[in-house]
């Protein structure tokens, strides 16, 4: 079967083994299964008859709310139609480069970006099974260039640390860092560059908040920059990208708290839960790491698993072999709920045994 | 007082005169009052649980209904995040040709889409003044260009037959008619090009089912062309442009055939009203059309006109300085309900007659 480039695909998984969409349970999409916060649902439904007017075009409350939560001023902070419409505007900048290094294995919609402004790729090879992981930074040679890395990145969730990438900020005329996944990254461990936005004009942080408060369908993302790229991608794109429902979502979700606490409560209980119970299982492999995916290393090949998952247990997991260099034996899991987990664990411990 | 560029800034307009956004009466925006649908409002909250799952990227059941509704291909429809983002796409596509023609005075956000790719403009003067108004048509010299129009023309509200048209789909070598608007036109007097997409692949259609259905705040849109050129914007764009919310309204709006009905029978009778009540105002010129509103030419400045009418009535309507060649003496109304256009004529007579 074909596979589709992005996790998250339910209507091609129900295709495939004829059956809804509603039952399929997700692995594919590393999205948090405790959300949406019941706050934000509220939120919304209070917010319907806004939906008659236009959106503010400048999202004066949403930039300011995000202002206030990152301690960042709100010039600095431009809201997108989910960070994928905030990739397209990257990809239209870094386009302006001679060229853009692009980790692999990595998030093929860099690729779809870079792509659609005509952008030269230069991959760089992302060692992430060995130690000294980050010596691919090193054979960054043309400095008339630009970047674009995933912190956390996707597929492996490795973390890198801001010293790490210090470097690149110091040589390259642009460095995109996605920090989708960094909301998931408990606190005291977390790497983000915004604080260190002030310093460089030549950084872009894109974040998400579909991820950490389970609103993919909502699409909502944002861009943390210098003011005047800022301004410059408010010219090139249209006036009223996010939605106002989107709007009313994100300025309630990041102020609540209590769900936030619940999510690191269950993702650290959780993800050791999935880590213990795939080691378990011989014929896998998978590395620790601080987010809310883990990827696993599979001596059957990531197709045929993922086709028996669905067809046996409609269970959905992300098969690899669409990222670059990592062949047709990797695939990703989402992190969900205890006895979600248990089905997954269930399902590939049936197979791995038969 | 600085001017928007495009109407429905409630928020500007609520700054200018320090009281909330609920208290003005929004004539800038030209948006169906009727709106939206009481099915679409329960659509969108049955569904509101779907935001925790990405969007389906083909949108497979929006598509199909469209299809249904228009009698062409789910393969030459692509949904937008409302209109505007498919013009970001036009304006992508249009850059590739030799150079663009933009009719003057027209849709401003045309110019943005085609700037953001550093596309060659080329203005045509549009003399909708006068009988004869499409000779503008006859002064396009170039074939090796692309044009872009509005069908009807904002802010004027003209709407050009399907035989005006058809010399510049011969000649050129790309067509973008945005057909934003169409809907409010009556059945037996539209002159959608849709019926011609399969003779023409040179022809982009633009639609919005926003102003129809009074959804602006959720933004949607979509594309009728050639499947090619659909599945080359698909490459260009990010996977989920489209909310799953906006999806679900889609596909119950254009179903609503008694708010249809209900649109139509308001508006023959209210813009009528509009252009009696209008005629009657000394200072005041309009034209009839067949749309939701009404460009008036007055003898009174329209910055100063709409800051009165902001001032003193917390009405907003669309000073037009900012369309190019239109002067400081045109405003644009939209037709609203009976009570709400008496309150404008009221202002509006009463700062004319004082």
């Amino acid at each position: 079967m074909k596979q589709p480039v992005h996790g998250g695909n339910l209507v091609w998984a129900a295709q495939q083994v004829g059956c809804p969409v509603s039952s399929i349970l997700d692995f594919s999409a590393s999205i948090n299964p405790l959300g949406p916060p019941k706050t934000v649902l509220t939120a919304i439904e209070s917010a319907l008859s806004s939906v008659q007017h236009y959106p503010d075009p400048n999202y004066t409350e949403l930039r300011k709310a995000l202002s206030q939560w990152h301690k960042v001023p709100s010039e600095w902070i431009l809201p997108g139609n989910g960070a994928a419409e905030l990739l397209t505007w990257a990809g239209r900048q870094l386009a302006q480069e001679k060229l853009t290094y692009v980790m692999v294995p990595g998030f093929k919609d860099y690729w779809r970006s870079l792509q659609a402004y005509d952008a030269k790729i230069s991959p760089v090879s992302f060692a992430w099974q060995v130690n000294d992981s980050l010596e691919c930074f090193a054979n960054i040679r043309e400095s008339n260039a630009g970047i674009i890395i995933n912190n956390p990145h996707n597929p492996t969730g490795k973390l890198f640390t801001i010293d790490s990438l210090l470097p690149l900020l110091e040589r390259l005329k642009l460095v995109v860092v996605d920090e989708a996944f960094m909301d998931f990254v408990s606190p005291t461990q977390q790497e983000s560059l915004i604080p260190l936005i002030a310093d460089y004009p030549n950084l872009i942080i894109v974040r998400s908040l579909t991820k950490f408060y389970s609103l993919p369908g909502l699409r909502l993302g944002y861009v943390i920059a210098h003011p005047q790229r800022i301004k410059q991608w408010q010219i090139w794109r249209d006036p009223w990208s996010v939605n106002s429902l989107a709007v009313e979502a994100g300025i309630v979700a990041i102020k609540d708290e209590k769900f936030t606490q619940q999510t690191r409560k269950w993702l650290s209980v959780a993800r050791e839960q999935m880590l213990t119970g795939l080691s378990r299982i011989k014929g896998l492999k998978t590395i620790p790491n601080e987010v809310n995916f883990l990827l696993v290393k599979s001596e059957i090949s990531s197709g045929r698993l993922q086709q028996e998952l669905l067809e046996k247990y409609r269970i959905l997991i992300r098969d690899c072999s669409t990222f670059e260099t990592l062949g047709d034996r990797y695939f990703r899991v989402a992190v969900r709920t205890i006895p979600e987990n248990n089905k997954l664990l269930q399902g590939l411990s049936d197979i791995f045994n038969k």
